[in-house]
């Protein structure tokens, strides 16, 4: 359970800090609003926890909304639900990080002036650990959620005591005020309030992020699957909900005030502005400080559990996501090759792309966790609506189905839900996109919009590919070639061109000739002597070159012989040279590569490249023959 | 002759300047000493011409100095002149177009902030036209080269002229007065000055840059092409000595000032420092406005046509580079593909490389052609001194060999000449290493260092190699291995397939097998059956692949099979898709190459890439099909 809510429980280390911040832009409603917003942000928490334990046993295959939404709503909805899905994983990585960076920096003031390099380093370790493939063990991920939890019950109970018994603590920053540069009239001033609370009630919402890594990681629970997942679901939604309301509810209690930027907003009791050094603390960090101010050592253990449990949520985006690609790579949206898990190479590219993404999005917002939330919000909501949306196709598909009442009844039931969660989801999605699409909300469209029409393309040409393939229906019109005709290229007389001889002599084709073209014309005269002199079984056939060329006259030759004889199979024997060094390659095989490279372009022409390991290339990577033919296996 | 003029006659363009620029560090010597210098490098140049005339007709084949000291003193001699003369084709490039650019600005003072751009759009045109191959007439190149021997005659007779009638054109700058910063004291004056005059007497030497150009162009001269050079040569060095000499004496008697920094070093006759717009214009301008004080007009056809002559100057070196390259490639001094003239592509690359280096030079020196010349003096004189040494010892062999006193009394006239030559070259050089080295020669030489050191080892690689895979003495002992096992890499049951299918069947080898990898089970199981339904003629083996890989079976199948049957050569047929467009390269061939790439390494394996071109592809390069072999042709 841990290892997968790690995403959704850490969410409570900055969920409320927005929560705060877009209230801290009307004085009127205050900080009192605060907690019945977490509150709020907690039910939707438990009505779409509740959702999603339908969707996990209904699709236990940890395709999530990408598969609820492709097969109940047309691979359409799917690709959105695609796109939004890899944006989110940027994101998750993204946000984690800037909040990591965050608490480092709260820690260690020292930082401060490095939270953008800190999130960087952040996002480097981890991709590099996904990219060693050294897969943690789950009870090393799993250690950080536990300890978080302790963290925040700890002070949430310390926390509520203190208060019940009387002795509310308070917050460094309860005597500061937060000033308003343009509060307007009091017309307006209704209609703002509104949005302001919506804003914060999206806000919150963040904390629903990591449903979609539980719904996504299904197959790596304990059968049975949908169940674990979904107990697991409902009991992080329940203690996130639960972390959730209970700090806000303490942030409002002490005092806490939590604003955009701090030496603008905030002023002292005496009315003076706070100090330029004065770098504003995460909310609950902020806690940590007020409820343990008689044990400072407190508030370090709970600020370093959370960075710890930051760490292991950015970890779930660079495992979730391979699973994620194959799938859609599966499913021909993204490149074939990401379709098969075990292609390391491959995934590496990917997970490096993930991290260069999420690096650009923390350098371009300056490590900004509330710049970055509002992108987050509409891949998270927009996959919601759609996948509700599917169940609830889905049940009505199914109610047609099942005749046996009982059953009947738990699906209309589990309709009932799915569309309450649906509704739900697309209210918060309408605020969100109406109180964020300008601070940013835009950019996580466009990003889905491109990445939609990026992995349609992709879609639209294998589709086109595969009919183009399709084998004709009339199996007996296929010819094969009536003879071959093998030509072995010849530049040198050394051994790899001897070994290509040998290999075309034992394909027996035929016809077999030995073809060079004569650069030079001194040259190629002692190659035929020579050729003569070592009375080699092929014949040897020297094209002339007035323009010192080496591609255009055997091409030329080629194309002759594929006009004498049409029907034939035409088999081009080039010595290769496998070489050790990268710089090797500009030495080598460049005339070689050309001449392929043209060949593949005439019909019924297939080119044989006979390989010859250099010296230089044994040397590096092991011996020649076939002894070594385990160690080649090994490294392959 | 004028086309492989222009680089020496164009020298005439910027040699005056530099002798005066050096000479502006002294007072006491003043101008007078300028003719003298003047004198002094024609009298060099003489020599040299007359040691060129006798290198041209004992090596008329192009080599030039290289040749010469390859075949005489080794390989070693010759690599440094290579790489000697590598570096001055770029600086020749560099060099011309940063004094084209200064004639340019002076003909139009409003581009005068733009010199670099000017000097690198001039290099680019060049090189542009290069690769065009459209190689200019011969005609056009000449038109430059008469026009500006006209100017050039014309401004020094009428100048004479009138110094003659006693009229003496008074140049703009002869009010001006140099002023020194810091002069020292007499004791150290004495040396200063002796190193002054030689490094105006080196500066000026650069006027015999253009020797090597005639030098290497031989091969383009008509019969007899030793003469016909010979004769350029000669010409072209009595020519540029006399202009030299010419022009020198007349900016002595105009009074012409040229100061490394006119808003420094130049005050007005009132001692009050020259204008901030004051632009300092070429000698030769300088001498053209004086002297055609009457006629403005002239001012202006006289530096326009200098600047066309600097275009055709520069243009040798992009036209000689290709000659050059091909033969260090022949000696397998740079990568083999250079040696064919015919293969554009290369020699493209070759052609960027010769730009990339002029315009970083440009770049780097803010276009001044006096730092430029520093380092280009090294190259130059470092060849002649090899390229003479190499031509004495020529002239001991042959006097062994010869025993007709006429031709031996020729000989040692000769052998007299090319060791007077090699001397003086050396004493040129060991001025120009002395009196620059500092100034930007050492930049020179490190150049010519790292070049050499390239070179070398693409020598010593290549002859490494050749030894590798000289044939063994004995022809016998080549085995042929016994039997071919065909194996058809199947992923789908296409078209490509199909084909390569039927390719595999007429080689008829002792065995032919399908191969796919269960990547997939239930997909392999259709695969499966699918196979059987068309009666494929084939047998299709399927490999699990419990880790969902691709290639790590596939390899695993080959090497048992190679195991089983170590003599026998394993030939796989992979279909490969040839594309249109280059995005689509990432959605196809990526497991085919990642599986080629492997199986490189597996002694007795082949690879035969069955290609499949896409719609995509013949929609953008052509039809499919027999018919398209000359389209296909006309592209190779």
């Amino acid at each position: 359970m841990p290892v997968f809510a790690s995403d959704m429980l850490s969410s409570v280390a900055y969920a409320p800090d927005e929560i705060l911040l877009a209230l801290s832009l009307t004085s009127l409603v205050a900080l009192t609003v605060a907690p019945w917003i977490g509150v709020a942000v907690g039910i939707v928490i438990l009505v779409i926890v509740a959702c999603y334990r339908i969707n996990v046993k209904a699709y236990p295959s940890g395709g999530g909304d990408y598969e609820v939404a492709s097969k109940n709503l047309g691979s359409g909805a799917g690709l959105v639900v695609a796109a939004a899905l890899l944006v989110d994983y940027v994101l998750t990585l993204a946000v984690s990080m800037t909040v990591f960076a965050a608490y480092i920096t709260t820690a260690f003031p020292a930082l401060a002036p490095y939270r953008v390099p800190v999130a960087i380093v952040g996002i480097l370790l981890i991709c590099f650990a996904g990219l060693r493939g050294s897969r943690a063990t789950p009870m090393l991920l799993a250690v950080p959620t536990y300890l978080f939890l302790g963290a925040v019950f700890l002070t949430m109970s310390v926390g509520l005591i203190r208060v019940g018994l009387g002795d509310t603590p308070h917050a460094q920053t309860a005597d500061y005020t937060i000033v308003h540069s343009n509060i307007g009239d009091q017309a307006t001033l209704g209609l703002a309030t509104v949005l302001i609370v919506l804003r914060a009630f999206s806000s919150g919402a963040v904390a629903l992020a990591g449903v979609q890594t539980v719904a996504t990681a299904v197959p790596a629970f304990k059968k049975p699957r949908g169940k674990n997942a979904g107990n697991t679901l409902l009991l992080s939604g329940l203690l996130a909900a639960l972390m959730l309301t209970g700090l806000t509810y303490l942030a409002s209690v002490t005092g806490i005030k939590y604003v955009d930027d701090p030496h603008i907003y905030l002023v002292r009791a005496d009315g003076s502005p706070v100090s330029a050094e004065y770098e504003q603390e995460p909310v609950l960090a902020q806690l940590a400080h007020a409820i343990f101010d008689n044990a400072p050592v407190m508030f370090f253990i709970v600020v370093l559990i959370t960075a710890l449990v930051l760490i292991a949520a950015a970890n779930t985006a660079v495992e979730g996501f391979p699973g994620l690609a194959s799938r859609l790579a599966r499913d021909e949206f993204l490149p074939r090759q990401l379709a098969t898990k075990g292609d390391r190479l491959t995934f590496s590219n990917g997970i490096l792309l993930l991290a260069a993404a999420a690096i650009v999005l923390v350098i371009a917002t300056s490590a900004s966790a509330t710049v970055l939330i509002q992108l987050y919000l509409v891949g998270v909501f927009a996959s919601f609506v759609l996948g509700q949306a599917g169940m609830v196709l889905h049940w009505r598909k199914r109610l047609r189905l099942v005749i046996d009442s009982k059953t009947r009844v738990r699906m209309h039931f589990n309709r009932v839900v799915n569309t309450v969660g649906c509704v739900l989801a697309a209210g918060v999605l309408i605020v969100v996109i109406v109180s964020k699409f300008l601070a940013g909300a835009w950019l996580a469209v466009v990003a889905m919009a491109g990445l939609y029409l990026v992995m349609g393309a992709i879609h639209r040409h294998y589709s086109r590919v595969t009919r183009e393939l399709a084998p004709d229906a009339d199996v007996n019109s296929r010819t094969i070639p009536s003879n071959t005709h093998a030509i072995v290229v010849v530049s040198e007389i050394d051994k790899p061109t001897l070994r290509a001889l040998s290999y075309a002599r034992v394909t027996r084709s035929s016809q077999l000739e030995a073809v060079t073209v004569a650069v030079d014309e001194e040259a190629a005269a002692d190659l035929q002597k020579r050729w003569n002199q070592m009375e080699l079984p092929v014949p040897l056939t020297v094209l002339g070159s007035p323009y010192r060329e080496l591609v255009r006259p055997m091409l030329a030759h080629i194309l002759a012989i594929r006009r004498r004889s049409p029907r034939d199979l035409v088999i081009v024997y080039i010595p290769q040279f496998v070489v050790g060094r990268w710089w090797e390659h500009i030495l080598h095989n460049q005339v070689a590569l050309k001449l392929r490279t043209r060949l593949l372009l005439v019909p019924n022409v297939v080119v044989v490249s006979v390989p010859w390991r250099l010296k230089s290339f044994s040397r590096q990577y092991g011996g020649d023959g076939p002894d070594s033919d385990t160690s080649l296996y090994r490294q392959a």
